[in-house]
């Protein structure tokens, strides 16, 4: 598939040693955590500036080349695969962190600085950088904003987008833009930043970015609570939200608790046994505060909506609390599970989540389903575990229909068929159901716009 | 300039008596608070519904005439002027409040809806939309979304970007646009609700917003602070966003204070003559949190930053205080001021401040500068009063080389020349001194896909 000459004249472009084109590198590079699609890059490329990634946009001009770009390959929409003889622009070698202000609290990180990297930079200096996810230690900063990260702080802190103060993208045509300036007031125009986050790499490359930090939380303090039934999950989300500002407001079911107490590594929380839990996080910035937080938990217990629950009395309780979610998801990659990424309104959630219960059951009696996710800003993630009476194929032919269901249903709520996870490959086909005809025009108008060759991550978000 | 048979053909589209022509209503409402531009509409028309406007779109793109949306007409860019025989879409007519949902926090507003009109029914579900500034009596959220309204409380809460969950838009082409479906996490290709926020209606019109809220403050208490000198006033912001989420951090000179203590209604801060004045504003929820900023401010006063300070022990004194800063702007009116409204990083502030003092007081020692602002977001409004020994003419042909000075100055310090007003017809001619040639022309391109024939509000942000 790789062109020697033409491969020879991208080497001219960068440093020695800095285009791979050997099959191992081809596969690790050319994929993302997805399995749907096979890797099949013509070659990686390696830039170490700026200057070098403008460069290799122009060549693929040229040549009429398609680029992926490549951070921490951690995507699970196949928003970074290369399965079409793209050459990868991979950020690893554009990972330092370039600048540090401590009066305007901001970062300016080059696109491969990793997630984790920037958390204990912000921590070094007495600040934080609240966005954080499952793989915050390989994803990378680059990657976080072109599928506008979210994770477990978002009811607080809001998505990668709010931590953005600017950055330097290099469009489809090679052009450098500094969108922003860092500035927090600007009125002057068409905010294009914003249209670089979450478009997954095909409008252009992120090639420096300016990440704003936060001031370090206080005391962060767990609860851990057990629901009545679903449906009190919402009033008590309310109540927490109308006395304390949370940090994050999670749940999971009891199947979901099952299996990561199975694995006997994580102290229970409490001996109840609940249909659905919720795990809620604010600052204990204060005694009044823990108190109003007791409180709120007394009044919910009174108005049976939760039967039991704890509160978190230090760091490492607070450490054990979050296990219970954040073991879910590898948990139970064990049983090969359907997973989808959904979103609709918080106050639709409750009905939202019946309704796909309800369908799935009718269907598939056999089917387990697993639900966890980010309630307070009504991201849901569902996920079915296969049954060990059906083989792989058999279980993914049957999630085919599932996922039609999910997706009318997600339609029917006005709500979205990828939370956080982007679009990519894997959801491109679906796109419609979240937006309309007339919204996917004016997308491919958009990145004709800035792409006019379509050499930027094509069919990635929509079809070529 | 009006063509009868024109707009006869306009008022089929709309209900009886909502097309005027009469010179009163073209004068009125073919301006906005600047006064540079003479209005000259050729008729005003008010839509009662979504399908209205998109009828009103459509004919406009048949007829080939340009439109102008209008709010409440209070701003200060001309970007709500109508001066050259357009149509001037007013939406009056569409001020409601449509729903509201307590669990989403959220409140669907029609575009003419006024900021107070929300802020007050915010106030009434007991949760508050923290989006607020002088103009809040009648700018409408329809242009404060067109400008991406910032004013006194960003520093916490950020631009009215960040309290827009979605919106319905009319394209220029009359179609209309669901945009994001007030979703907190939506992945889902280019965030185009972005693009319109700021757009000063340049690529459609808003026709529905979906407004978040959020929890009401607690027990607000201002501190206003003397600083010794301008170069202190950072310092201390900096030790109060160490300890305290400040609400507000606003700045004015001596200058400044001096013409509101002159009307006699303001009751003094305190006696100490200083040359600079920071107000801050906190949430003083617990007896901890007053303590630690009086902690602060005992610091800020031993390291010689500041001289003398009060805080504010009522909701009386609250408002008091915040009359010292929020009365500038009328107070110095009377002196003709010229006016400017510019940003640069929050650590710029003092460079940026000292090279214009000095550029201008070389040049015109008896121009006397007023400066105020929201420093807390690098945001100052610089204002010269006029001497009287100048006539106006004189004083605004002075003012215009001042203005290549202040953006040049702003282009040296990589800031913004329109922090919050917008750039409208006012600098439109400046706008490169912010923008690069090609960001400009990619912004043109992007209004070409959403306004292909220049309809709508054309020569605004840039040239035609």
């Amino acid at each position: 598939m790789t062109d020697p000459a033409l491969i020879e004249t991208l080497k001219s472009l960068v440093e020695p040693g800095k285009v791979l084109t050997d099959a191992e590198s081809l596969e690790a590079f050319g994929k993302d955590w997805t399995k749907h699609f096979a890797p099949a890059p013509q070659a990686i490329v390696f830039p170490k500036s700026i200057e070098q990634v403008q460069a290799i946009v122009r060549w693929a001009n040229e040549h009429k080349v398609a680029l992926v770009p490549s951070g921490g390959r951690t995507g699970l929409s196949a928003a970074a695969v290369a399965a079409n003889g793209e050459v990868v622009v991979s950020f690893d070698y554009m990972n330092q962190i370039l600048d540090f202000n401590e009066f305007d609290r901001t970062v300016v990180c080059q696109p491969g600085v990793v997630t984790e990297q920037l958390q204990n930079f912000a921590e070094e200096q007495g600040l934080y950088y609240p966005v954080d996810f499952a793989s915050a230690g390989s994803s990378q900063i680059g990657g976080n904003i072109g599928t506008n990260a979210g994770g477990i702080k978002v009811i607080r802190y809001g998505m990668t987008r709010n931590w953005v103060a600017g950055m330097k993208v290099v469009t489809g045509t090679g052009e450098l833009l500094e969108l922003n300036k860092d500035l927090i007031k600007n009125a002057t125009g068409y905010d294009m930043r914003q249209l670089f986050i979450g478009a997954e790499g095909t409008l252009g490359f992120v090639v420096e970015a300016t990440m704003r930090l936060d001031r370090a939380p206080q005391n962060l303090t767990a609860m851990v609570l057990g629901a009545a039934d679903f449906d009190s999950i919402m009033p008590v989300l309310h109540a927490f939200q109308n006395k304390l500002d949370l940090t994050a407001f999670e749940f999971f079911s009891d199947k979901a608790l099952a299996k990561v107490m199975a694995r006997g590594d994580v102290p229970p929380a409490f001996e109840t046994d609940c249909p659905f839990y919720a795990l809620l996080e604010f600052e204990a910035s204060t005694e009044e505060v823990a108190n109003a937080a007791l409180e709120t938990f007394e009044h919910c217990v009174e108005q049976g909506w939760v039967l039991d629950g704890v509160m978190s009395q230090s760091e490492q309780q607070l450490q054990n609390l979050w296990k219970l979610r954040e073991y879910i998801s590898e948990t139970i990659s064990h049983w090969t599970p359907y997973k989808n990424d959904i979103s609709v309104t918080v106050s639709k959630v409750p009905a939202f989540l019946h309704d796909i219960d309800e369908i799935v059951g009718k269907h598939y009696p056999d089917f387990e389903i697993v639900w966890f996710g980010h309630i307070g800003d009504g991201n849901l993630h569902l996920n079915i575990l296969k049954p060990e009476s059906l083989t792989k194929d058999e279980f993914f032919a049957k999630c085919a229909t599932v996922n039609k269901w999910v997706f009318e249903i997600v339609q029917k709520y006005n709500g979205s068929i990828s939370a956080e996870h982007g679009v990519g490959m894997t959801k491109r086909d679906y796109l419609h159901y979240s937006r309309s005809a007339a919204e996917i025009g004016y997308m491919k108008a958009i990145k004709a716009v800035f792409d006019p060759n379509g050499i930027m991550n094509p069919g990635k978000i929509f079809a070529e």
